[in-house]
């Protein structure tokens, strides 16, 4: 079945961010009739008949309310089960299972999960559309989308942007889905993590390589609070890796302020750690100069790191971002369902636009796994039904990444399942292309290879398939 | 008010079963309508208006989604009450307090419980019909709608057809409520079950006295997995018990294969000890030649019993049996609201057709009681609204049946409040009638008749009320 | 934003609240069409397109799904959040942030909360209605106008009413505002408390104050279980407090008996100590002459205070009076959202009408503080939320009063922040005028003025604006 799958901002190329905007535009436009100051309904009716279920493994209010809001408001109805206690999961069903079930019972499921990657393997057996509510500290993307929206309708254009990201970088999925959208719009992102809460390497990686951001030298910017500054490029969205590296544009007006600082909340549901030393944004923080026309966002919860002095500001934008919440996710809705008569987006075999990386499936218990121990494909619930997949990322060092919950591997060895060789440095030229990944399989390691038999291929041994 | 409540499967009768089906192969035509792929909505509108509440006491998601995603595709709308531990039985309140008033909620319950009998209690207080979602380990006679319109879409006639059912026989609600609407429309029930977790002697005498199964000789059957063998009569649906035994139909093609194979989950918040030896059902069981054309069901989730190598193999077809879950209860709800315009179901004065069994309402504190310790009559909360009553039923050996659990017992005496004499072994023609009830009381056993005064009734003693 | 809060039973005038009455009444006759006697739905369709949102801190199941109902069978949907544990409060926002970004999600809020005073919290801060559906200790307005719609229903005018309220009269929210109401009516109330659960010494004085109730002299009626009988004067409404003291009506006919007892719960979660005395109502309680011709009602759930056996008595009418929940808020929903074509209610800029008394915001964390430990404004995650503020009710002996629970306190001192200076016993006509409260801070004693450098205002000291 043709369908259509949010699991990840980066499913969403720019144009159809654009036009969930548009539509977002015409939406809030019903949303605020100045005749029904109070009552926000009746705005449209395309979604007349049509269910969205909410499976929620994590708690949540506003995501899940402002899906069912979204949903009412284009006419259709919410189902959804929000508490894991008292959900299947609680009886030990596998999302997998729930997912195939609950396609049965509604036209769209959106789903949060503890678990990085829980999105992608709930998109890989669902029926209808997935939309990613937040998957562990993988990703946020609907968060994302409002945040953008906010900063469009703030009259903040994201070419040459300065954006601030502050607080939690290593556990907020809405800064990893945020920081995405950034570089591939051609904003600046400048980094004021939390001690020990930098962007993790993963993510760091493909700023720098698939979205040809460059970090600014240091001494190209003040800012003691600051870890790094993320340059773009100026073709930002060539995933070229294997080009020369990408020209930056020097000519960053850094000096001129910050544009946006977004905060973000300490995930203590994810750190066991005491957040003492978080960074806190208040009045004080924001009299800096630079932050003089800076527009303040977080995607709230707020626990402490945002002063509710702030709240009057002018600069304080985050309630507003709050309030994109509903029309925002009525576009993404109405465009994943087909129920927007000027708009039809593509659709694809398995949900997903094919990727150009080649997609190796490891043999049951065999060969590499996921070495983040979040992921999903470590959920003991889905053994059966999450396998090791690694895209291969053929940068010049290449690296596996799990095709679940994206974490990056980059040391491992690959070996022929016929010849039984194992290689460690094979070239571009000799990856194995799709229709050959079969008889590959992926071990971390020369240990791990030799443990089960293999052995090193030699100098004028088998020469993989070129692409 | 005369209505019409689903407690047990044996609430309907055969034919009213087939109009279910029929009115769901209508449904699941609207649902499938190619036009509307994934968006499934407005099949109908028949129940506009109409409110489905859930109850439920027990985790769930299946069930009670699939209830409101039914209601919804109706045209109508569902509320409810997920969790217990935010309802109001957290705060001390009976079920049958909270039926009376959620029967101004709604124009539909659907009750879960842990404790067996709880669905009929909830019926005894509500003024709308009361649909049973699973009650301890008595029935759930919804899961068996869709476990047979299943079998009937799979072109599998249920007259004669050889199904084995593996698993937790004894705690599993669905099997019981599936096992009883084999026998009545006349399949052959295979009895596999776990170490420790056979049918219940209740469900087993049911099958054998009321739906004329009769247990084939070993020697007639090779498994050594089946524990028992029962072929149903010529005349299945005959309940006149002090019949002659039933003439079983020896040809019966055993040897012909299985037809059907029901696996169940292991309960593990029903047993403590663990399912350790619990069967699986994988892709060798299934190389069984008698196997070859079976289908597999499951009334899911699964926890281990089931191997997902199985979900490609086409003679699974479980997560068919899910999808029919939304067609099916769509049906059961229109036809129990009366919203199908070419079928009407009868409506009884109190929910449910009258039973040809005497009904003896025991008075408070007094006599014998359910012998089921998670019957409802147990549960403290309903002390004062679920008295003791039972069903007799005049067998050979007269057995009485717990009203709310269908426990039987299989011994006890009876007394005569007026003369204040006991008897112990009245034959048929001397029970009392349904109008005479009242002057009886039964205990356990003739010292809990002394302990209160009673006294053996001599020879020549009173005679009951002949019916 | 003009709109309608409904936090208290306060917040309704006694017109308004005939006004929900006599809609109610065109609601319950729709509900009950003779044609539909199970389908209750398509009452009318009023609120097409609108949502209420419901979010629950504490356990429920009546309230929220009465609500829920009462917005759907108006034609609008119901979201909500029923479980503190799954909610963003799991994540520590504060309830003020929660209704901000819930005011984009629906259309009206109903909010429970076990906080005295978090209704009026998130009336600060909502942009839609908010209707409390019950806050700790402190109200529980909905609940009465069902209480007060169940008296009318049997006949009952309020006027001269005898009507005894028994049980916990101290932690039931349901009493406080029923006896509010009972005294604006003008019926006389007869407290029997549990022993340790006599009305709040704030309820107290309210009624005698502010509500013209007098106590009736003991010897002047003769009932060992009542502790106090309060008889309204003959212009209950008049809340002029520095007038003579109300003439009473002298000749009230208490020896009539009983018109109405009125049951409450135990709040097992409210209290610690066990509630062993606490009394029961039964079949002997009634057999009491006096009440004779008394209807019984209780808020429900009951744990045992209110014996089943009075389930079939004809002068039960709790059932009754929970069928009314639905019908009543249907009404309720109607006015505050403008969706009655014949009565529009007054909208006020901030929620509500402008209170006569002046009302003193504290500095931040300086001088007096609500002396309610449960008040709203002593949880943590409200700390930058819920300032001090207080109402200055201007009695012979002044008192403040918690803006948010209500909470009065008799003994404080004030001081003028210009001067310095501090005053214990100002006149009426020396106190400060709305226009002057912010020059003034309030302490609780002169030890906690002084301790900030406040002293004591000299006999020719400056003299505080008059009104």
């Amino acid at each position: 079945m043709d369908l259509r799958h949010v699991t990840s901002i980066n499913d969403l190329d720019n144009d159809e961010i654009e036009q969930v905007f548009a539509l977002a535009d015409r939406y809030l436009d019903k949303l605020k009739d100045a005749d029904h100051p109070h009552r926000i309904g009746e705005s449209t009716d395309v979604a007349k008949g049509a269910i969205l279920a909410s499976l929620f493994y994590e708690p949540s209010t506003r995501t899940r309310l402002s899906f069912e809001a979204a949903m009412i408001r284009l006419g259709g109805k919410a189902i959804g089960s929000a508490d894991p206690a008292t959900s299947s999961a609680a009886k030990g069903e596998s999302l997998a299972d729930t997912v195939r079930v609950a396609s049965n019972y509604a036209d769209v499921l959106v789903i949060r999960h503890p678990r990085d990657g829980a999105a992608k393997l709930a998109a890989e057996y669902a029926d209808v559309p997935i939309i990613n509510g937040g998957d562990g500290a993988h990703e946020h993307p609907t968060q994302t989308l409002c945040d953008l929206f906010t900063l469009r309708r703030e009259n903040k254009q994201l070419k040459n942007l300065n954006v601030a990201v502050s607080g939690d970088l290593k556990g907020s999925r809405t800064i990893h889905s945020f920081v995405y959208a950034l570089a591939r719009f051609g904003a600046n992102i400048m980094l004021m993590p939390a001690k020990g809460m930098e962007l993790p390497a993963h993510v760091d990686w493909r700023l720098r390589h698939e979205y040809r951001c460059g970090p600014l030298p240091k001494d190209r910017y003040d800012n003691a609070a600051m870890d790094a500054l993320y340059v773009t490029a100026k073709q930002p969205h060539q995933l070229s890796l294997m080009a020369s590296p990408p020209e930056f544009e020097r000519n960053v007006r850094v000096k001129k302020g910050v544009d946006v600082v977004y905060v973000t909340r300490f995930q203590k549901e994810r750190w066991t750690e005491q957040g003492q030393d978080y960074p806190k944004v208040d009045a004080k923080f924001l009299k800096a100069r630079k932050y003089r026309e800076a527009r303040v966002l977080h995607p709230l919860p707020r626990v402490g790191e945002l002063d509710a002095s702030l709240d009057r500001d002018k600069r304080a934008v985050y309630f507003q971002q709050a309030a994109y919440g509903v029309p925002i996710r009525m576009a993404l809705i109405a465009l994943m369902l087909d129920l927007d008569g000027r708009n039809k987006w593509k659709k694809f075999a398995d949900g997903f636009e094919k990727s150009s990386h080649v997609l190796f499936d490891q043999p049951k218990d065999a060969g590499i796994e996921c070495i983040n121990g979040n992921c999903i494909v470590h959920d003991k619930l889905e053994r059966d039904y999450a396998k090791s997949r690694f895209h291969l990322i053929e940068a010049e060092t290449p690296r596996l990444r799990c095709f679940y919950c994206e974490r990056d591997i980059d040391s491992f060895v690959i070996a022929n399942r016929k010849t039984r060789h194992y290689d460690t440095n094979l070239t571009a030229r000799q990856w194995p292309d799709q229709k050959h990944a079969r008889d590959f399989v992926l071990f971390k390691d020369t240990q791990q290879a030799e443990h089960v038999g293999y052995a090193k291929r030699q100098q004028a041994g088998r020469k993989a398939k070129a692409r």
